[in-house]
């Protein structure tokens, strides 16, 4: 049996009951290195096995294989299991291996853990765009930020930046800016449930001076965001409908 | 003290641990009729109130005057707190009312829990998108659909029917095949987590001549999302990046 958990930011309150008993049912438990650190915490007297970034072939691999071997195996991922997580990919990769019991237990992904800190920036419709062009194509990527942008949605940045990237948030907000207003209620969350958690609101155009590093979510208003009180709030519709 | 408490689909499992803290710690249970019977099977000796729909404006008031009288009171949202949920309002009428403590407890939305039930839609970057035009002009919703589509982003539609809006859907789907081939898979989950739980994978143009109702959260995938095994997987990525 393989369970692919998504376990939220990494404190064990924004953790589902779910995912939870997932992982206390499971002989092994198989993620990245960082996330395996944070349920270790929690949960010390499990068995772990770890693999580094970029090594989610493997990973995912090794769990299909101990689950096959009649293991129960929880694969985890920080946020969510769908989203930007490892549920797809373990999907594909069964699709070639002996048959086993695949169960996705979803969980609270930075956009809402986040979103919650800042205040409510996600209440109207929005669209969720990663920053790392790994996997996609750059053009595809500025594609996207700019039919959001021209589209009036509210926006959430994964992976925002790193060291190869530095530039990359900068680049989004110029693109963003071609459709929104520098004057945009914007706001990041770093290390979201973790050691070291902060956050601030700030508008699109002191965004776009900004740097943040790889464990930084970000979001970007729609144009009836508001800064209330030191919240990013959008509201629930529009004025005069 | 004031908790807008997400509680995701409604079944305990997927309801985070700090969710059920809210809402023991709370004197009374405040939301919409149709989500505090869910909470009531699960916790049947809290103190509720409810009220019923559209009276989302009375229910905040009522919470945060409970809430500044001294009790502790959890606003209850399905899902998440924020995403179409209450944490917008109550921060925008709090604004005006005696000061509070206000905790925003995130939840896992539908776009997650129904993502997980289909398999793993929301892999890459997506749009979630309200087809109600309640609080929304149409044009609005139109044009993002539209822009959705250009950026070739999976798509969640919350709201996708309602008595009155019978024929939303197929027009939501007509305007994403502007862009989005009639083969584009797609998948519904209704009743995510409740009694009468059910699920279809179909393509876009099955589902423009689907009928759905409001419990329901429709799923369009990106040009790369497939089916494999009866499960909707849009991979992580792009080949030939």
């Amino acid at each position: 049996m393989l369970y692919i958990v998504g376990f939220g930011a990494g404190n064990h309150g924004g953790m589902t009951f779910d995912a939870e008993a997932a992982i206390l049912r499971s002989d092994i438990i198989v993620g990245y290195t960082a996330y395996t650190e944070l349920l270790r915490k929690i949960y010390p007297h499990k068995e772990y096995y770890c693999t580094g970034m970029k090594q989610e072939r493997e990973r995912v691999e090794y769990a299909l294989e101990q689950a096959a071997s009649g293991k129960t195996v929880s694969l985890v991922c920080s946020g969510d299991s769908g989203v930007y997580g490892m549920a797809a990919l373990t999907l594909e990769l069964a699709e070639k291996m002996a048959e086993t019991d695949i169960e996705i237990v979803p969980g609270v992904t930075a956009a809402l853990s986040g979103g919650a800190l800042l205040g409510a920036p996600l209440t109207h419709d929005f669209a969720v765009i990663s920053l790392s062009d790994l996997l996609t194509p750059m053009e595809k990527i500025e594609k996207r930020l700019e039919c959001a942008a021209m589209g009036d949605f509210s926006v959430v940045l994964y992976n925002p930046s790193s060291k190869k990237r530095a530039d990359y948030l900068s680049r989004a907000c110029d693109i963003l800016m071609k459709y929104k207003s520098p004057e945009t209620v914007c706001g990041y969350v770093k290390n979201i449930g973790r050691d070291g958690e902060q956050s601030r609101i700030l508008s699109l155009n002191e965004l776009k001076n900004t740097s943040v590093d790889m464990f930084t979510t970000v979001f970007i208003g729609n144009s009836e965001t508001r800064c209330i009180h030191g919240k990013m709030v959008t509201p629930r519709g529009y004025r005069n409908v």
